[in-house]
Formats: structure tokens, C-alpha cells, sequence
């Protein structure tokens, strides 16, 4: 387990601000919780008030597969490119469920997804990613408020 | 013009968490941009999954006073109590037209609003703040990522 602080976040964000700076998104979402801290510095860093969040919440079915629901409380006006943002594409579904359920409601928007971990076994790659995670992150704001 | 570090804010959110106890929150609510970090951290503290945002813009009237115009992406079912994040209440005009939309739209809800920061020239007071601000706040996260 690696403790994630930060100074290391500090430094991975503006990393992926500037990967993601050519895609010229008018609007983030962050999926809560994980999401939120990176997407209000991204917000920051990439001088864009228009920020919102949406999250998913897992149930476990008893006789089928767990099911990711998104509780949707995004509202996309007038723009063309909306960049998604979680802290790590581990399993992946989050991010795969959450990418098709805003294609499917907005068909004319453009979607990209930016995280700052990505592990080879996600069966969702995002677009921009920083480190690949090998071990179990330990997140500062997982573990400096409890 | 004081810089606000994250150490403070690990500390000052940590006390602000165990302030809001009693209220038994069931949603958070993060104002843009600023009361974002700060709601994910009381999310994680607080060790609730439901947190949400919403944004205000300023527009100069030319013939008449500024207008706080609340971009409404909250949605808020089978709840009670919710607790409305941000930064600082400084002017404290952001957080009195949230709080009087979000009264209007959901007069079943009981709000209460906290903040880190409170000047007392604020025309809203927050039901917990922890610091009083006398200086300009820069804060961590308007400084790291540009």
C-alpha cells in the first residue's frame, strides 16, 4: 500500500493539466469522490469555473452481477467538450459505465476522461492518465480526514 | 495576502468535521470551485458518499447591483439534512443567495452551511466556520496548479 500525498498529487495534476490542455474541454466532471479534489485543481488550473459532479454508487445482486448505477446530477448546455476526471481507472467499470451512460444522454457532446492512476487490467482506458498503478494507492484524502 | 497550505487545511477540516458531527448530514453540498476540495474531504471524514456541487456567476449589472445567478445541479430526494461547503464566507453574498435558493426549493430540507474561513464584515454567517479571516486567503489550491 502507498500512501499517495500531497506534494506527489501537486505535481501529477500539472502534469495532467498540461496533457490535457490541447483538448480545450469547457466543462469537468468529477466522479465523486474520488474525483473532486482533482477536479476542482484541474478547474483551478485550467482557469474553467464550470465544474460539476456525478457519482455511482456499486449493488451487489444476489443472483446476478453487481450493478453500477449512476446518480446523475450533471446538467451540459450549450458545450461540445466535457473532460471526465476519477483519481484511478482500477476495475475500470466505474469509468466505463459512467463514459457510456454520458455518450448515450449526450450524444453531441464530446467526452474524454483523464485520471491520474490507470492499471493495465482497467477495462476502461482513459484518455489521459499520469502513473500506472501497480499497488493499492492510499489516497491523502482517504486516509487524512477519517 | 496569507498562503494556505495544505497542513492547514488537513488540521482546520478535521476540526470542522467534528464541528458538523451533531447535524448528522445525510448530503454534502460543495459550492464552486472553492468549496470543492473541502467537500470531498468532509465526505471522506464524514464517511458520506452523497456529495454534490453547484456553482453561482456573477454578472455586473450596468444599470443596476451585480447579480449572484445560482447554476442549479443539485438534486435532493428522501433527505433531510444537508450540510453546503465552501471556502469562505467573505462578502458572505454566494452563500446567502445558495442558501436562500436551496431553502426555496427544498422547504422540507434543513440546511446549514459551513465554511473554513468566516470575515466578519460577511453579510451571511455560517452555522460552523473555523477561522476568522482578516487577511486575503490564498489558497492552496487557487496557487499550486497554475
Amino acid at each position: 500500500m502507498k500512501y499517495y500525498a500531497y506534494e506527489e498529487f501537486k505535481n501529477d495534476t500539472q502534469t495532467l493539466i498540461h496533457q490535457v490542455k490541447g483538448f480545450e474541454a469547457e466543462t469537468l466532471v468529477g466522479i465523486a469522490r474520488g474525483g473532486l479534489t482533482l477536479a476542482h485543481a484541474m478547474a483551478e488550473g485550467l482557469d474553467l469555473r464550470a465544474v460539476q459532479t456525478l457519482r455511482t454508487e456499486l449493488y451487489d445482486g444476489e443472483h446476478k452481477r453487481s450493478q453500477i448505477t449512476v446518480f446523475d446530477t450533471v446538467v451540459l448546455h450549450n458545450v461540445q467538450r466535457v473532460l471526465v476526471l476519477d483519481d484511478i481507472a482500477d476495475s475500470g467499470e466505474t469509468l466505463a459505465v459512467v463514459m457510456q451512460y454520458l455518450e448515450d444522454r449526450y450524444p453531441q457532446i464530446i467526452f474524454k476522461a483523464a485520471t491520474l492512476f490507470y492499471k493495465k487490467t482497467s477495462v476502461y482506458t482513459p484518455h489521459f492518465w499520469v502513473n500506472e498503478a501497480e499497488d493499492w494507492i492510499d489516497f491523502f484524502w482517504e486516509r487524512d480526514f477519517k
